[in-house]
């Protein structure tokens, strides 16, 4: 039996405009890379060897830990595990920096012990993770990030994922200004009322995305990508948004919106060209609001985690 | 120049569970029979053959003229018809009675006159109708019986009319009490408000039923086939609507809710044996709530409108 594995676990983006709390796709890169080795007693270690992420100091909080207990726990092992971090997204981005770590530590383990379980299975486990992390049990990042692809989370009790299928040349832009929107003040901010008339806007948007995606009809995506209920109020926690997004769809973006509670900013295109220069012209708009910021441009994510 | 037509119109049901104002298909049966025959001058002429519907003896109030009227100024033409209705969807049934009507006569004539239009553009026109029946120019019932199938209304401003691929093996039994719901009224008792908790199972169900037909996975259809902001409200509207529901369901109907705005309640199952025994069990149900009561079963109408 294998004593040490290592492993890359992407970064996802939830919500995907009109999909708030029930859509999430992968991304190719950027991603968590972890190793993982099988102490010779029970209990758990956390190796940072990531150039600035702080992680806590109880092991027991990391999300990556809480998962795996929670996997072994299922499993009725006693194991311990060593996890070493070689890199890391970086937390607070908005694109499910707890859930690829989540996703890492369970897809590594049950690669470790001959796959015990199917991968779709191991979400049950990661959401726990992300429960210790954001302090409610959701799948739209780790769904994605285990299963890849887009992910539909239907329902969760029970819960219900259903894999999307997407046209082959989608494209990602991702970009990271560097002000700190925190996940649970997104959710404060956001009014537990809306209209039906902007909830039956909303439904037709996510019923005409997953359409889109499903045909492989890049300008119904694109027209599907709004969001008239969430974006409008958390746009308000990103200096320079209407601009930026504005940026990214006269270069040729099917659509923008923010990445899961932000700050991150994501953009889809037809084509790794577009793609690019969206990210450039995304960027530049934040700089003209001086925010710093990082830009990522990756394919959607086919199969969630892999061994390196 | 062809001088007659004969046609037939679809039923149609509307809002379909989870997919309130925006998703709607048709049926094979019943339907509105009509011929229509140009006359030597400008103007309209309503002949009703039926056995027992009355028409509004202002020949301008009628659906399938107020259609007409607006698809020939659209042309620029000044023709006069008469139509002739043969047989008719008893209005207020709530599977588009209006909609059949208003399809069946800008359908007609758009063939006598050797297609001008490509049928999707007829939807416009027999929505003029809709607006003259119902007061709102609603398009999820008369889209589908225009197109056939499924079709997603995913936005009306610009209208965009999305068909809905779904599995060869879906068939539908339909029950309509011989109740009186006024479309108006139906519409009057909704909340204006909503939670986003609602709003946010809605929105998961949609995409769920749009997968599911997409993907031809009957059982994701029945799991999505769900509505907990219209039907816990307008089904109270329908004496044992619970009952007729369950017994729906215990039969092996995939699901079932009300069809458009009621009284009529829809139930979609995966074989026609398993969808006319839907038909008994519900019109069983009815009957010990004293309700009289027709079913209908059909399969789904893929092409709308016919020539007979």
């Amino acid at each position: 039996m294998k004593e040490r594995i290592r492993v890359f676990s992407p970064a996802t983006v939830a919500n995907v405009a009109c999909g708030f709390d029930v859509l999430g796709f992968a991304l190719e890169s950027p991603g968590d890379e972890i190793e993982v080795r099988r102490r010779n007693e029970p209990g758990f270690t956390v190796i940072n060897k990531t150039a600035d992420t702080v992680f806590p100091s109880d092991v027991n909080k990391n999300t990556a830990v809480v998962s795996l207990k929670a996997y072994l726990e299922h499993l009725g092992s006693e194991d311990g595990f060593e996890i070493t971090f070689h890199s890391k997204i970086k937390p607070g981005s908005g694109i499910g920096s707890s859930s690829a770590s989540a996703a890492a530590s369970v897809f590594a383990v049950n690669e470790l012990l001959g796959r015990p379980l199917a991968q779709t299975d191991l979400v049950q486990f990661a959401m726990q993770g992300e429960k210790a992390a954001a302090g409610v049990a959701h799948a739209d990042n780790v769904a994605p990030a285990i299963m890849g692809g887009f992910v539909l989370v239907r329902s969760y009790d029970p819960l219900d994922l259903i894999q999307i299928p997407y046209p082959e040349e989608l494209y990602c832009t991702i970009i990271h200004p560097q002000i700190e929107v925190k996940t649970e003040d997104a959710r404060k901010i956001l009014r537990k009322g809306i209209t039906l008339k902007d909830a039956v806007t909303q439904w037709g948007n996510i019923a005409g995305l997953i359409a889109g995606l499903m045909k492989g009809d890049y300008p119904l995506i694109g027209r599907s990508l709004k969001d008239v209920i969430i974006e409008p109020i958390r746009s308000m926690l990103i200096p320079g948004f209407d601009e930026v997004k504005e940026a990214a769809l006269a270069n040729g973006a099917l659509g923008a919106s923010i990445s899961g509670s932000g700050p991150s900013m994501f953009a889809l295109s037809s084509s790794l060209e577009t793609a690019q220069r969206v990210a450039q012209a995304m960027t530049k708009t934040f700089s003209q609001f001086e925010i710093e910021n990082h830009s990522y441009v990756s394919k959607i994510n086919k199969q969630g985690p892999k061994v390196l």
